[in-house]
């Protein structure tokens, strides 16, 4: 499909994103591109088979970029515009210029921060995949399998670049789908954001009574799945709650006022409104299952 | 270990109990005991050979119960004070009682509400072990294998009972502590009982926004796992949470405490203290997970 293809942030996503290319003969180079020439991320990518070579920013790309055909920025949200901002020195329109971040309204204004304008040939994408885990050693080819991918053109974007990074996320086994920006942020901000920032507030709570009061010991396995996501990247997940505020703060006061409501219901002994809010979730939840399945 | 173990709740745990019971061959007769002749369960349980016969209390049990060694009180908590009334017609000092409820002073009130004090024969506790699934067909020998169990004596407690429910849970698997019943509750609540009204909360929430949304269609593994307690049986929960109250709303309050500090950081773009708290909590789920594992 690719001749070459670029990969920013060869971590969990842009690593699996390498491998599932290669595995599906998608690309036939594959070339890591870093901005911190003191970890040994790329190294390691190397070494794994993830990536072919590997270029810092620090020096001149021009060569290196002149004929990839796909580059995918897979770094945290929060550099975004950084990387732009390096990029815009090597802008090629016969790439096309991908990203794998979790909020979408930031990248789009990073990107017109950057030009002035929405490049044509950007087309900002989201794969919902993930894991607690992070680092390119976590990385892996079936990582999009079955998994939803969200693209969000915005007006300027060319219909056919849209295309071509449709069929590459399908050929790596997403299930695409298109949506506006805002939507997109509005409904992470309730599925992935809301859930991450309440694991985080809730373990860092009790991490702290646990301190006092070996509280853990006596925890069991709904604890553990309940809490996995708080393992997550911190500051892959400081950026993107940063990012995406403006969705994430009237959730989670959206969220203290059904808590409220809950702890008034067990105060006051309301049985049948507290069991209707249990029955209610139970019955969403089995709803979110079974097309999850 | 008993001549004759008799179960009042076949559910998951009653039922576990009773295969648990059977596979190390601690019982050589196993009796379920039921409230309601209206359902089904206990013809279930006796098909499925998790218990031997099954008898209810609006027939007169003085035979059936007479010589039975160990008695498994496995319902509701919130049923429990019913339970004791039925018992106490036919209460043995040679049987000793036991129970598996979620929440311990609430259990220990009601025995004292039934009889004005507590029988020296009756050994609260808590195996911390459970399914999101419900009902004698969940329930397996190797529930509680390697899973905490919790006896909370209190005063009155014979010491040689509470040694032959430590034998019992011992080999059904079980690591056994010993706790106080408010330091159970306190523990609890903060482990158990507030990650289920919060993902209660917070499902029933986004559920109404999933009906006019569709926001279900693109939450993936990580909300599958942080979800997954809300799917759990609401009468069984609306019980643990109303007897436990008094533990779970000033926990509920001190969460929105946290969850307003996190509204707050991200108003204020105030990262350093948002990275803290998400890196505090990930290495508090560390060390939650080295200590499970």
């Amino acid at each position: 499909m690719f001749n070459k293809l670029a990969i920013i942030g060869v971590g969990l996503i842009g690593g699996s994103v390498a491998c599932a290319a290669r595995d599906n003969k998608l690309a036939k180079q594959i070339i890591g591109i870093g901005r911190n020439t003191n970890t040994k991320n790329l190294e390691i990518a190397k070494e794994l088979g993830v990536i072919d070579e590997f270029h810092y920013f620090n020096s001149d790309l021009t060569k290196v970029l002149k004929d990839v055909d796909c580059l995918v920025i897979a770094t945290p949200v929060g550099v975004a515009q950084a990387i732009f901002t390096e990029l815009k020195k090597y802008w090629n329109p016969a790439t096309i210029y991908t990203d794998a971040g979790s909020t979408k309204v930031s990248m789009v204004e990073a990107v017109r921060e950057v030009f002035g304008f929405i490049p044509e040939n950007f087309v900002p994408a989201h794969p919902i995949a993930g894991s607690e885990q992070s680092g390119v050693t976590a990385a892996r080819a079936g990582l999009f399998i079955d998994k939803r991918l969200i693209i969000t053109p915005v007006a300027e974007t060319a219909q056919s670049a849209v295309e071509r990074i449709t069929e590459f996320w399908q050929q790596l086994g997403a299930q695409v789908s298109t949506m506006d920006i805002k939507h997109h942020d509005e409904v992470l901000a309730a599925t992935s954001h809301l859930p991450h920032v309440l694991a985080y507030a809730l373990v860092d709570m009790l991490g702290k009574k646990d301190q006092q009061n070996e509280i853990f010991k006596y925890a069991a396995g709904g604890f553990k799945d309940f809490t996995r996501i708080a393992s997550s990247d911190p500051t892959m997940w400081l950026d993107i709650c940063m990012a995406n505020r403006d969705e994430i703060v009237p959730l989670i006061h959206q969220l203290k006022g059904e808590l409220t409501a809950v702890a008034e219901m067990l105060e006051a002994g309301d049985s049948e409104n507290l069991f209707n809010t249990f029955n209610q979730a139970r019955i969403a939840r089995q709803r979110f299952l079974a097309q999850y399945q």
